[in-house]
């Protein structure tokens, strides 16, 4: 961007030579509002609202029990699965959704560390994604002894890696900076101590391109509502690398999951390859809202998409170097783009009443305590215009000093 | 119904007297269907297009994030909950929405084989929900020695009990049966030995009255998309009685269940109360349509449910036997009604065949191996006459021979 201001029509103008500017007409985003916390809840895909009213009022409503195969209901988690698959480097078959993130991270961690035996460490980072270090917390009381749980600090999750460590559980783009992991350099190490690598894939799956085959990956899993833009509490995905498939197994057995699930017999014998993941009953009106989420890439590049993304990153952090110079802020995520998922995280004393004054103002990022604020570009309806605007009125509700206002003193629950 | 043969007509006096018949307008069924199957999947409710619509578009589309707070989405999970334990016989802070009926099972499961260390052993039913027992054997499996699964006969259950059994897990209403356990009498005998009891109540919710608290249950799980209508693979809900509420911890520690899940500290602390058992972020959309599906039990009697429930499987027994005697078929649920669940199951032979050919005509049951007919008889929607034109049509199907036809000589993946 150099020195010179950019200004809003050169925005204008990026917009106008973007190769996915058509993209943003496959979401419905409300007027007046500049969208970017679509890192946290992805918006609405414009063919979302038709087909579910279709999958409900004729799938459900008329077709009734009969849709399990007549409109295909029971193949749902492995074709939803197969589309995310392209998007993240990984095979058709090696990719599932089921469940949320929390309980497919339960159940790729727990048979990791089964099959590890009688290696009992799993390693993961001090300040990882909260609910990724919950889960892994209630496998090691669960396991009493037989699983044991370290935490490290980022920069110190290498040298960590040791002959006793079972699984190295990572988030690839942090929650809060934004930082990403080498994917390929920490699996490398993580194999070279003969540990296996699970992967969350939550800030990165349709944000940016993912290699999980050629790097080697052996597990992950990822979010289905923020850059997959499947609705609130979408269905999650998992990925095993077709070489696990045979022997690693999964604890939460249900019956989606079995080899034969209609013979309805009493003994549990896994279904071979990824189907063993699924356990229970698909959550069939999500999973299609997801499945129209996901075709929004269609004939998108995942280059390009990073290409985007890096590119909305810098101008935003340019311009708020630029305009809102000795207001505070501090920069809470990588200068560089190439270390950055696509999200700006700042840092302000004041950021809770700065966010909340920027959504009065129809300007929707979020905050996480205790002082950052986050601002995310999902490449698809993010336009460099957004980004401009949103720096637009960051100046101003700096300048003129209305995040003082006392409406936005006392904290909701969620932003 | 005496020796005198039932006429359409009289089942039409039955349904013009019938409390509930109103209740049928609360919900959308297909023209020229007779549906038999909502044991399986529940119809759909008269308000979930237009409701669904507008968690969709305005709720997800323009509120975007701010529907967490604004459209109350982060106390859905407790207030589907609260509506569900109406119907069960439970306190409103007994039971939550969240993930599946089989989730549900090993999350409670774990936490009542955990509070009953050292007894070991988990008792369970031959014949039992298979996904009921595949979560059981996951949980064995994954405990690793800590844990004993031991199953037998439906009529060697109470004779089991001993002071090494932690938890007996029973389903109330048995799904090919539709035979259904005393509740109060087996949970006494468990708790004479010092047992805790797991009841699943996924063929029983919504169908029948229960009486939770006052039966003295400690926990349980059940389905949203059976008889509570709430579709495809809606979420399912569990209830644990308060005095647990303390003592007992689940494994599945999601964010969700964290005493305060946006600190995003590191380190787990389960909630107080009911809200320990949510895992991940809950499932908006499809949580949106089982809310208006338990509404269509506001101001409805679960007497009168039961009432009519019973009566409606009556009529269709004596039909049967009335009507397609000497064609092979065998009663395969309980000949008295204070013993069976809303469902009437059939043996014959020659069953998958004769299902496909009732359904081929409009008549929805279904069908487990390996030759069960089942017809469910959702009290809310179905009428006396529904009754009479399926065994009708069932009698035709066996008089004419048509269930031999060709097309139904081969088994879909789930019908």
């Amino acid at each position: 961007m150099g020195g010179v201001p950019v200004t809003r029509e050169a925005c204008n103008a990026m917009d106008c030579a973007d190769p996915l500017a058509h993209a943003r007409e496959r979401f419905i985003l409300p007027d007046g509002v500049v969208y970017l916390d679509g890192n946290s809840l992805g918006a609405l895909p414009a063919t979302v609202p038709r087909r579910l009213a279709d999958v409900v009022a004729r799938e459900w409503g008329s077709d009734l029990i009969r849709s399990w195969n007549t409109n295909g209901w029971i193949s749902l988690p492995a074709r939803v699965g197969a589309q995310i698959a392209g998007l993240i480097g990984a095979a058709a078959d090696e990719v599932i959704v089921a469940d949320s993130t929390s309980v497919n991270l339960f159940k790729l961690a727990a048979a990791a560390v089964r099959a590890q035996t009688p290696r009992c460490v799993v390693l993961s980072e001090r300040g990882n994604f909260p609910t990724d270090l919950y889960v892994l917390q209630g496998l090691e009381n669960l396991l009493a002894g037989a699983l044991t749980l370290r935490l490290v600090e980022r920069d110190r999750i290498a040298r960590n890696l040791s002959n006793d460590v079972a699984l190295l559980v990572l988030t690839h783009a942090h929650y809060k900076t934004g930082e990403i992991h080498d994917m390929q350099a920490l699996t490398r190490a993580a194999h070279a101590h003969g540990a296996l690598v699970l992967w969350d894939l939550s800030h990165s799956a349709g944000a940016m391109e993912l290699f999980l085959d050629r790097d080697d990956v052996d597990l992950a899993v990822g979010c289905g509502y923020k850059y997959l833009n499947g609705g609130p509490g979408a269905p999650a995905f998992l990925y095993v690398a077709s070489r696990h498939h045979e022997n690693l197994r999964q604890p939460l057995s249900g019956w989606m999951g079995h080899t034969a699930p209609f013979a309805f017999v009493d003994g549990y014998a896994p279904a071979s390859g990824i189907a063993q993941y699924l356990c229970g009953t698909p959550a069939v009106l999500s999973m299609a809202a997801l499945a129209e989420a996901v075709a929004t890439f269609d004939g998108v590049a995942m280059a390009d998409v990073r290409a985007k993304s890096m590119r909305l990153g810098d101008l935003f952090l340019s311009l708020v170097e630029e305009r809102c110079a000795g207001c505070g802020f501090e920069i809470a995520c990588p200068r560089e783009a190439e270390r950055r998922g696509s999200q700006i995280s700042l840092r302000h004393a004041h950021g809770y009443e700065i966010v909340q004054a920027l959504i009065a103002r129809g300007v929707i990022g979020d905050f996480r305590a205790p002082d950052v604020l986050r601002f995310g570009f999902p490449p698809l309806y993010t336009r460099y215009v957004d980004a401009w605007d949103a720096v637009d009125c960051l100046a101003n509700v700096m300048s003129d000093g209305s995040w003082r206002d006392a409406r936005f003193g006392t904290r909701a629950a969620v932003t």
